[in-house]
């Protein structure tokens, strides 16, 4: 099967235990639904390969660029965010047909694209992988908010996770590199690669872990102005933040909504569902602070443990590489006109799909947001 | 078939067209998803009458109690309204699996209920029937906000409507009767009945109509605050209103968004879905002003006309009769604690379940509110 | 002195104790600053009598038309209302120069006004006498507001009050009257004068005090929801309410906050500063109920004891009299479009001016608002 | 004149001709009552240093605390502040006597100061420098929302400004250093002086002008999405943004508010009052960006010319420096908490007072926050 019947059947097998319901709610204004992320994916590929490079192509529904596109403001214009879940029709039947037709005539199609279009389509591939670990979070999210507690997933015995100690690792200091470079596929904003210049520091050799995190609620670390920015310190008032998201305390003990349901907290396991202002607040409350995009993007190079569970914020803002240059055309959209008020966030996660981890990856989120598998690392200067 | 099952299943007929994810979203803060009408409804039996009154009832779902309480305080927690349309779980399947066991518990506990909780299951019926209108009305508004406009019935033929010339019709003044009274039934709050005094007055033969409002429109009363309640002219600046809801000029058509999707206007049948605050700027326009409920109610029985297309707003405030009295217990939070800030509507509509209209029901809405089948009726003073 | 200068010179006297920026804040949207309810009076003046009456007359400023128009839609834009509190500009003593002048000119051109001018300068001074009391609320809430609170008025020993028990008159029956009627002044929504029909009730011979009030509170009477109207327990949520307005507890006592600064309550007092929904909330408690506009108003011409210190909520929604006509022009604008939402208090309080009260009269706010000298008095059906 | 003495009396000089009024109000959250500047700067140097290390000095009223903290949580509860516009006591007098007390107490106890004490009044002075800009934009906010437009100083001849031709200097690249270094006066957030990594780069030679932001206003710049970041395109919509702040039309003829009121804009002048997205879309529509702060400081450092009238913004985010380190103690709060969500701003303004400016200084603000004196240059890589 080649890549791109893999990526986008994949999409499938996410929503096996979702019904047409499941598929269509949306939790809240940063989420979308389920149906809508197949849908959206499947546009990609209709709108900048089928609709502007095969004439004989044949829109499935003249009405989907209109529901479906995300926020191409060249393509014109769209359904509002957050309405996404009144969108009861097209069914959750509708869009999988819809997605059989573009897929039918793109395997058709892709045999005669020039290597500037399979491009595109390795670009559109990857764009339905950020949307495949969307969806899974955005089920989640939805999932939480409901009394009675589904889960997407059949419960089944957790892998037994190692109870590693903190340790600390020296990084590499002064001219380095990060950013892609090569063949291989990369969004716009992971390059261009360029030198940074790094100071002495040190690097955790793994994320804070769950245990850790009681014993930051314990000493009163939601409640003590001096570890917060103080937009966190607003928004942990505001919002009557005192735990990670999709915590509760049951009986005594402490559970956590998983896609499997509420789960019992495993203690070494890496803490999830925080934001960078939580973040932020755990690393001054431990004498230490977040590494920089740079510094966990070099440690990762020089082989930085326990990668991949959670994503890990960073202390750098979402801006722009130096000699960054946004693609041509509406895709150009995709990346840089995000760079403000965001925060990067490094790795991956139980729900990033395999083969879409790579070090140079900018994950970027608003500091308050972790509704996503989010967590940190410590880091140090030395 | 009694009148229960006769009920209960005019509830299920309504459906017929609603996949699980219709029947799920819930379009604003106002409406609830078809769902939820369906299983709130019958949890009314299944506290009030099953739980409460027979030993032997085993409730169908713990959780549903909290689930699909409405508003009663007295009956504890209850999900935040709001979040309606997040509930993808329990799926209509459930709903109506649960609607099959407290209907089945219900026919065979009924033989031997006392006339008090008969009476119950009368308001039961009664309350459900008032489901039914806002099921109608709220799936109505959700596919309203559907680009793809779907419609709930089948487009079919519509009746000839006459065009009655507006005619006015000299009401009873001085003492008059108004209220439910006898043996028929009625909510509390439209007892008991008492005498009121009416002043002289005139009333129209029949509801304004959809050509009417047009030159309304058209003469600028949108646009011109003097016809407008002080309140009413913020709403209309601030949500930018010019013309009923669900009204779109296509092509140079005025056309009406309705169960059966899309359609041209039918230039002397009533206008609908207009708010109290326009009904009252368009009276005032007019040189008239809305009929006070008591004109209302005291013409119905005199032989007003061309009564139960659309609710009339009345210029009312929804308030107690002397010496009203709230039921006892939960379902006494049924009326009275609604008494603020509402108009009455007098009549019924379309929606209106058959044998659920009577001269004495008290409709209210806010001010603003106008997602219902709501239209207007003029008066003047002689 | 005339009853002009009057009016107008007892406006001046409330400022006595204010500062330039005392009257120049605006603590809330729903209130003023006092510098602008000097410069609105003035402008009615200014506008509906010299600039249009007067050919000789010269405007003070060409942009005060601007600044210091209220409400009224057909004198064009206005300034908007939140923003009042911004205009440090003009000064106190420029607005008390336009006074001045406007005072001057007035009382050189009534001479030879027409009796249907005279007319229209004595709604002037009813108008301003509204202000008066306005003013003087307003600068309690801003006061109120200051951690520091300063007081307006110099504190003076407080008369006795006189302990009342609680008793209750029987209210007449049948058909009545009320509306005002004759030849002395009354605004446009005060009449026509009509029947009514009262059915048998009693009325309380005077308003709940603070000392009932202290014990609705200690019987939690703010945190059963049963007593409430839905609205009203929306509102106690979400603000927090717990207590009359103004009122706190310090080392033991209850304080309330009054123009002579913070002052232990007197028991026997009326309550004050509640608002609608709490006075519905307690006499639902009390098993009683508001009275309505009608049978207090006929009660109080029948001589109804303990008026006049502080308005009396009543059950009845502020909408018009049958019969209501507005009156002609801009000035029409002065009542009938708040008829929607507010209700009917009576009788008048402490900062009512004195000559300004009378029976007819309708005070109108909305059910959430206290920051007036608000209270009850019971009644109840028989 | 020691330095003390005459930053102090420099204050004091910014008010000459403010009301009472005009020193008291607010015009928005961001913003603060002059009065209130005052004051707060005065708090510091009694609670930093009279209260904690004078033993005889005695509070000028213990109230002021709660009043004139502005952020600072370790010092205990504050006056919220959107309320500081209802401080109408106490007034403006008031506050200049606490000055005076404040002051003599200061010169008397300066000369018993510890150096870390002097540190101490140095931070103190420079803080209270910052606020003498604010206190003029604020005052400049104010009057610009009163539709009669005061003006705090008196109209003067403005003086030529040389209309230079845009021109490009080459920027210093590869391993450059910035941050504060040696012994003048910084913010802990401008050090510690450290190694950057700077890329080939041209940097222009002056500000952005009026007249080439009118190129960009008459060329849809505001109107076409592809020039903005997706959070400055939401805000320019929402706020209906289509000019700087301060801009209006009239006759024809372009004018801005200043602090000597309406004034025709100044073709070659450094445009202002404009946001960090507004700067962004023209360096967009311009095929250039914004400096980095280090950029910029490199460029500072070697001459770069025009420098001191706008601030500049940059496309750095306001983020801590490797080693960074917090000062001990209350005053430790002072900028790192602030770093999430802001730019830095470079250079100094027409109101940054003299003596205030220094290449290393971090000014910072939100990216929608225009009402400094905001302006920007444009770079490039090459």
């Amino acid at each position: 099967m080649s890549k791109f019947e893999n990526v986008r059947s994949h999409s499938i097998s996410l929503i096996a235990g979702l019904s047409d319901a499941d598929s269509t709610a949306q939790s809240m204004d940063d989420a979308s639904p389920a149906k809508w992320h197949l849908a959206h994916t499947s546009w990609f590929f209709e709108t900048f390969l089928l609709r502007d490079n095969v004439s004989e192509y044949r829109l499935f529904d003249d009405d989907y660029a209109f529901l479906f596109n995300s926020y191409y403001e060249a393509e014109g214009a769209r359904h509002a965010r957050p309405e996404r879940g009144l969108l009861t029709r097209p069914s959750l039947q509708e869009i999988l047909d819809y997605r059989a037709h573009v897929d039918a005539a793109m395997v058709e199609a892709m045999d005669g694209f020039s290597s500037q279009l399979l491009g595109l389509v390795e670009l559109g591939l990857h764009h339905e992988q950020q949307h495949q670990e969307l969806l899974l979070t955005d089920i989640l999210d939805l999932f939480s908010r409901n009394p009675i507690g589904p889960s997407l997933l059949e419960p089944k015995p957790r892998p037994a996770i190692i109870d590693t100690p903190l340790g600390w690792i020296e990084g590499a200091s002064g001219v380095q590199s990060i950013g892609h470079e090569g063949n291989g596929f990369a969004f716009d904003c992971e390059g261009p690669r360029h030198e940074v210049m790094l100071h002495p520091h040190m690097i955790a050799n793994r994320p804070v872990t769950n245990g850790e995190w009681q014993a930051f609620i314990a000493d009163g670390g939601y409640r003590d102005p001096r570890h917060w920015l103080s937009d966190g310190w607003s928004w942990v008032q505001e919002q009557n933040i005192h735990a990670p998201l999709h915590w509760r305390e049951r009986d005594g003990v402490t559970e956590e909504f998983t896609l499997q349901g509420w789960r019992e907290i495993i203690l070494c396991a890496p803490v999830r569902h925080i934001s960078l202002f939580e973040a932020d607040a755990y690393a001054s409350w431990a004498d230490a602070r977040l590494p920089t995009e740079a510094e966990w993007e070099v440690a990762a190079e020089n082989g930085l443990p326990d990668i991949g569970s959670v994503w890990e914020w960073t202390g750098s803002a979402y801006r722009p590489y130096p000699g960054f240059q946004a693609a041509e055309g509406a895709v150009g959209e995709y990346n840089g006109k995000f760079m403000s008020g965001q925060f990067v966030l490094k790795g991956g996660s139980v729900a990033t799909p395999s083969g879409h981890m790579r070090h140079s990856y900018r994950n970027f989120f608003y500091p308050h947001q972790r509704w996503q598998f989010t967590g940190l690392r410590l880091a140090k200067d030395i």
